[in-house]
Order: structure tokens, then sequence, then C-alpha cells
């Protein structure tokens, strides 16, 4: 039986909490994409995070992108996880950028650009993001004519599942200051809050998970 | 002083777990509309509760409003909210709907829309995201030579302040079944967990005031 870990809303703030300020150091993005559904809560709460006192909220983009197909199934009558789902092949687009909204931030040549996901498991999505968002720059930074603006994409998520990946990211993204990934866990199976159909239950799962491995997330 | 009410996740949670049924059985939307960035996380949470076993998930558009422009302050030594923010009279687009990757729901005509928001202070920003929908809609409409087919939109926000409104919605969209607020409350200022610098201390507080009221949200 694949192993559990069950994740808190609280343990998903702090793990934003405790990024942001390496980020800020280290990356200072101008602007985040959070990719939908699972990058939503943590880019909301990251972007609190990345604030800084005077300066205006950073820009999120969310994109839709979706790897996963569901199984009929039937409802299981109690636990906390409510859908059965299979690993697609496929990344369906469901959303993309709208660049005409953003203003000054209307094209992303030269800009530092943060990539928000709730885990990093095959990697096929995120590879699948990175692709597609570099082709994009590419071919804003050709129109205008900027040789010298060097993009930059940075990744952060909650977990990455330390397991053979399907996904490939560029060798530079791979680098520390590139790719963040609050824990690393094994091959197990990651139970997010916001799929959880008893929270309470979902919650003290999650204090004897912790109170057994002596950790709090 | 204004009075403050501390939100919890779980509280969040519960409030689209709550809602959910209703909506599927009144509504029964066909796609989500996010109100970023409020509305993320109200909007991935409800994601969870809206599908229907066997059925793919709803898919989320998610649109950035920005109706709050910050004043430039020192930062709090502690608390739980970091920022002061006064009301802007203009609403700023940071992101619009990306109907092209949204296949079969490339447009939103004749289709069931669920706007979903954190809250409903001044009604500033619901009225212009629903003109600006039904402006995008009516364009299409006209466009397909759709005569019959109406769309309709529906609204769903964690609270409702029960204050004078400066924005208004058409009256039938004011109608039990298309405007629904988990909660309503007084002109309070609602502390949400994501803007909590010490999450611990935000429930802490949640709890407090839970106890103090004899109400668990």
């Amino acid at each position: 039986m694949v192993e559990k870990i069950y994740v808190t809303y609280n343990d998903v703030h702090k793990l934003c909490q405790e990024a942001a300020p390496k980020m800020l150091s280290i990356f200072q993005p101008q602007l985040m994409i959070a990719i939908g559904g699972g990058g939503y809560v943590p880019a909301r709460i990251l972007r609190s995070f990345l604030r800084e006192p005077g300066s205006p909220n950073i820009p999120i983009q969310a994109i839709g992108l979706s790897l996963y197909e569901e199984l009929p199934m039937s409802h299981p009558s109690n636990g906390t996880t409510g859908a059965v789902e299979k690993i697609g092949t496929r990344v369906t687009r469901t959303q993309w950028l709208d660049l005409s909204s953003l203003g000054e931030m209307e094209n992303l040549v030269g800009k530092r650009i943060l990539i928000v996901d709730e885990v990093d498991d095959t990697r096929t999505t995120l590879e699948y993001a990175v692709k597609e968002l570099e082709k994009d720059v590419e071919a804003a930074r050709a129109k205008l004519g900027r040789e010298g603006e060097k993009t930059q994409f940075c990744i952060f998520v909650l977990h990455n599942k330390d397991k053979k990946k399907k996904g490939t990211l560029p060798a530079d993204m791979m680098e520390e200051s590139r790719y963040m990934a609050a824990r690393t866990v094994g091959d197990v199976w990651i139970c997010y809050p916001w799929e959880a159909t008893d929270i309470d239950e979902h919650d003290k799962l999650a204090r004897e998970q912790a109170n057994k491995t002596g950790s709090s997330s």
C-alpha cells in the first residue's frame, strides 16, 4: 500500500512563509504564474509573503493545466480523499496567459517569473509549463528585437517527490536558486487539505502522523 | 475601532463544503470563474466539492481584478495582518478569460457560470466582473447568431458584508438561487488566513472569538 502523508492548510501556509524570504533574496520574482488548480492556494499565500512594504502585490497569472483524468468510481462512504485519479499522458490547457491585461508586464521578456504548483510528481506538467512559457518568451523577444534581455523562470512547489521523473527541466533550472521545493518526499500519496472530505479528520490524521515521526510538517 | 473577525482555513473549507450541495442542486455550474487573488482558495476548494463521481472537474478560469491599493507603511512588529490597504475607486484587470483554451467551453454562450470571490465588500469588483462578462457573452452570442441561448451567471462569496454598496448587480442576480454568500456579516474587518503573518496566533484568535460567541464559524 502506498504511504499517505496528510498536509494541513496551516502546513501549506508555513511552507510558503518559510520559502518566501529565500525567494525574495535569491530570485526577487516580478510575476507569479500559478498552475491551477493545485497552484492556486500556495500562490495566493506566497503573494502575502512576497509583498514588500510600500510595494504593490506581485501580479499572479493563473494557467490551467490538467494531467490527471478521473476513473469512474463509486463514492467512498468515508475517508478523507474523495476521488481516484490516474495519471494521464497528455497535458491539457484549460487556461493560458492573458498578457494583454498585464500592463507593463505585457511581455515576459527580461522578467523574473516564479512558476508555482503544489507538487512535482512526474514532472510532466512542469516540463510542459516551462517549455511552452519559454516558447512564448522567445517569440516575444524575437518580435521585439530585444536581444540581450534574458527571461528567468524559477519554480516553487510545496513537495517534490524523489522518484524517477517522466518530464525533464533544463539543467540550469535545477539549480538551487531556480528550483525550490519546500519539502522533498518519497513516492508517497500526498493528501492536500483542499481535497479532504472531512477536514477535521484530515487534521487529526496529520497530527497523529506528526506525533509518530516527531515532525510538524 | 472596526471589529475584526478571524477566519481559519478550515472555516473556509467548511463554508465551501456546506455551500456546494446547494450549488449543485440549484445551479449546476459548468464553469467557475475565480476572481484572483481572493477567489483562488475558495474556488480550488469548491472544485473538490462540486465534482460529481464519474464526471471530470469543473474547469476554473481565473481572472485578476484589483481594487485595493496599498498605502506605504512601516512594517508592523507583530500582529496577524501585515498590510494596510485603502479602497481604490478603480478596478484594474491583471488577467482576463482565455477562451481559446477552454475547448468546448470556448464561448460562454448558454452556459451556467459560477463567479467566485472571497468577499462582497463594496460590490465594486463584482459589478465590474458581471458587467464585463455579460458584455463578452453578448458579443459572442451576437457573433454566433445563437439567439435563444441564455447564459446564466451565479455568484458565490464566503462573506457578504451587510453595508451600503457602491456597486450594483442586476436585480435577477440577487435572487437566492443566483447569489450565495456562505455568511453575511456586518461591516467588519475580515482577517482571512492567507494574509496571516502568524497562522497559529490567527487560529488562536479565531478560537477565542468562537468561544465568546458560541459559534464555530
